[in-house]
C-alpha cells in the first residue's frame, strides 16, 4: 500500500510523529511525505492546497491511501473531500479509526493535530494506526449492517462522480493563485514528475510554465 | 435562522434529543424535522439519503443549517460533503463544536449518535449546540491564523463551486433507486411543496411521476 | 495474575463485555467475576459495596489487580480509593490505560461503564486493555520523569499507610448495613470461603453470624 | 465559596489557564493560587505534596473545593484521595464536570493538564468549570436513582472518616523529607498562618522548626 502523509503549516510540527507511527503500525507501506514537515518550508502550504494535492493523489491513482490533517482536522477534511473518489474520515481514537475502517473503508483521514494533542499525542497516533489497518476494510459494524453499509459505500463511489466534474476538467480551472505554493512545493512535485506521461502530470506542469 | 434536523435509520432514536437540545441552544431558531423520527418509519433512510436532502436543502438555500449525523459521524458527513455548497464537520463536544464555528464556519454538522452515546448524550448535545451557535461563525482561532482563515474559507467556498457540477444537473443524474425513499418521506416533500415554483422543487416533484 | 472485575449494580450490563475483553487482552490471567453480572442479581451492590469489596481484595492480598467502574467511573474509584493500598485510576481509552499503567503502576482501574458507552464500547475496552496490561508497569512517562515518577509511586505506597488504619480494624467498624448485601453476594462470599483461614475473611464471616 | 488551585511541577504551565477559567467561571468564588504557577520556582512540587496540601486544606476547612491535576490527572487524584474527607473526581470535559457535581457532588477535581491538551485547552477549562458550578451539587443523576445517590454520599463521607487517620495524626507521621518541599511553598505558608491559631496551622509550622 502507498500511503501519502500530506501536512500543512499549522500542524507540521506533527509530521514526524505521523511517519514514525505509520512506519511502525504498517511496516509494509510505501510511506509518502508529500506536505510540509517544517514549520520554515517556503511556500507555506494550507488546507486548501493539502485539499488539492489530496484530490489529485487520489484521484489519479498516485496512492492508495492519504493521511491528512490540521489544527482541529475539520479544514483538511472539508477540503479534501471537493474532490471526485475522495473518502474522508476524521479519526480521533484507535476506535474511530477502527469503525473507520470497518463500516465507511474510506481511503483518506484526517487527523487533530493542535486540538488535544498532548502527551503521549505521537503514542495515540501509533494506536490509531494499528487499528485503521489491521483489520481488511469494509467489513461493516455491527455486522447485521454489513449488507446496507456495501451498498452505501459502493453507491457513494457512485455519487461522487455524479455530483463532481472530472479531475483534469478541475484542475484545469483551478485559479492560479492556488497553484503557485503547490507548483513550488518540491516533495509533491518530485511525485508529479514520476508520473510525467500521464494527463494529470501533465496538466499541472503546464501549470508551471 | 432555519437548521434542518435530518437523521437517517440508524439513529434515529436521538432525534427527539437532537430537537430538544437545539430548541433549547437556539431559541430563536426555526427548526426543520426533515429527516426519520422514528425506526419504525417506512421506507428507511440511510446516509444516502440523508446526505442528498442536505445537499438539496442547503443548495437551494431552503435552510441556513443542516445537522444530521449516523452511528459514528462519518458516513453522513461524507454522504453530505458530496455536493456543491456543503461545508460539514463532525462535532463531538463543546469545544469541537465553537472550534468549527469559529475557524471553519461551516453550514452543517455531523453528530455520533451511537458510537461514545450513553448516558447523558442528550445534555452533551445541548452543551454542543450551546457553543455551536454561541458566537458569530468565522472569527477565526487562533487570532493570529484569523486572516488566513477567512481566506481559506473564502477560497473553499469558490471551489466548491469549481469541483462540483451544478445542483440541478446533479438532481437529474442521481439514479431513480435513490430517490424512490426520498420522494416517500413526507417531512422532506412537504419542505419541496413550499417551494413547488423554484426549478429544484419542479426537478424533484418530476422524478415522482 | 489474577483480575477481580468488580461491577455495581448501575452498569452491570457490561459486565460480560469487561469479562470478553480481559481474557481476550490478558490471556494467562486468572479472572475472579465478584461482582454483580446481571441487574436482576438480589441483593443489589452500589459502588459504597464494590468499592469495599475492591479494598478487601487487594488489601488481603487476594488478587493483584482489580476492574471495577459505574455509570461515569468517578463513584467506585472514590469509593476503592478509601481503602489502604488502592490506587485506582479512571481510564476510558487505550492511551489512558498505557499512560496509568507507565507512570502511576496502579493495581486497580474503574471504567465508565454508562456515560460515552455507546457503539462498540465492548471493543474499546478490549483496545484499554490490551494497553493497560501489554507493557511492564511503572516504566515511566516522559521517561525523563521516569525516577522521579517511581519515587512518587513508592512514597504514596507509604503514604498509604500512614493515612489508613488497618484493613482489619476499617473492616470491624464498617456497619452493618453496609456489610448486608456483601455477605449476601455468593461470588464474593465464595471467595472469603477460599481463604478461611485468613484473619481477613474470618472477621468478614463473624459479621455473618 | 472558597476554591484552592493547586499545581504540581509537571503542569504549573497551565495554571495560569486555570486561574483565568475559573475567575470567569465562578465569579463570586474567591480563588486560593496555593501550589506552582511557574516551572522556575524552587523547591518544585510534585503530586506527592499537592495532595497532601489538598487534605489538609479541604480536611482542615481552609477551602471549599480544590482543583488540581498533573499530566494525566491520575497522579494527583490518586495522591488526594489518601486523605480523609477528599472526595476527588477526574474532568475531562463539560459533561464530566456536570455529572460529577449532579452524581458525586465531590469537593475536588483532578485535570489532565498535558495529555489531551492541545489548542484551546484554556477555553475547555472554561467550559468544563461552567458545568462544574452551574447547578447546585447533589441533585442526582440520572434523576431515577437521585435518592440512592445521595445515600452513597452520605455514607461514604461516613466511611472516609472510619477508614482514614484523624488528619492530625497523619501529619504528625507523614516523614519529614515530604513535608521540605511543603514548608518553603510560600503560597501555601501564607494560609497556614492566616490560621496560626488552629491545631492543623500550629502542627504544621512546628514542622519547619
Amino acid at each position: 500500500m502507498r500511503i501519502a502523509v500530506i501536512n500543512e503549516f499549522s500542524a507540521c510540527a506533527k509530521n514526524g510523529d505521523i511517519l514514525a507511527a505509520l512506519e511502525a503500525a504498517v511496516p509494509g507501506a510505501q510511506i509518502m511525505n508529500v506536505g510540509m514537515s517544517d514549520p520554515a518550508q517556503e511556500p507555506a502550504l494550507v488546507y486548501i492546497h493539502t485539499g488539492l494535492i489530496t484530490g489529485i493523489l487520489l484521484g489519479a491513482g498516485w496512492c492508495d491511501f492519504a493521511v491528512g490533517g490540521c489544527g482541529t482536522g475539520q479544514g483538511y477534511l472539508i477540503s479534501a473531500m471537493q474532490y471526485p473518489g475522495v473518502f474522508c474520515g476524521l479519526v480521533l481514537d484507535p476506535l474511530d479509526a477502527w469503525l473507520f475502517s470497518q463500516i465507511n473503508g474510506g481511503n483518506c483521514v484526517s487527523l487533530a493535530l493542535n486540538k488535544g494533542y498532548g502527551w503521549a499525542g505521537d503514542i495515540n497516533l501509533r494506536y490509531l494506526f494499528d487499528k485503521l489497518f489491521c483489520d481488511p476494510a469494509g467489513r461493516g459494524y455491527p455486522l447485521a449492517r454489513a449488507e446496507s453499509q456495501a451498498q452505501s459505500r459502493a453507491t457513494l463511489q457512485a455519487i461522487s462522480m455524479q455530483t463532481h466534474r472530472p479531475l483534469a476538467e478541475i484542475l484545469t480551472d483551478i485559479p492560479d493563485e492556488i497553484w503557485v505554493p503547490i507548483l513550488q512545493h518540491k516533495p509533491f512535485m518530485d511525485i508529479v514528475a514520476q508520473h510525467a506521461e500521464s494527463n494529470i502530470a501533465r496538466l499541472i506542469m503546464q501549470k508551471g510554465d
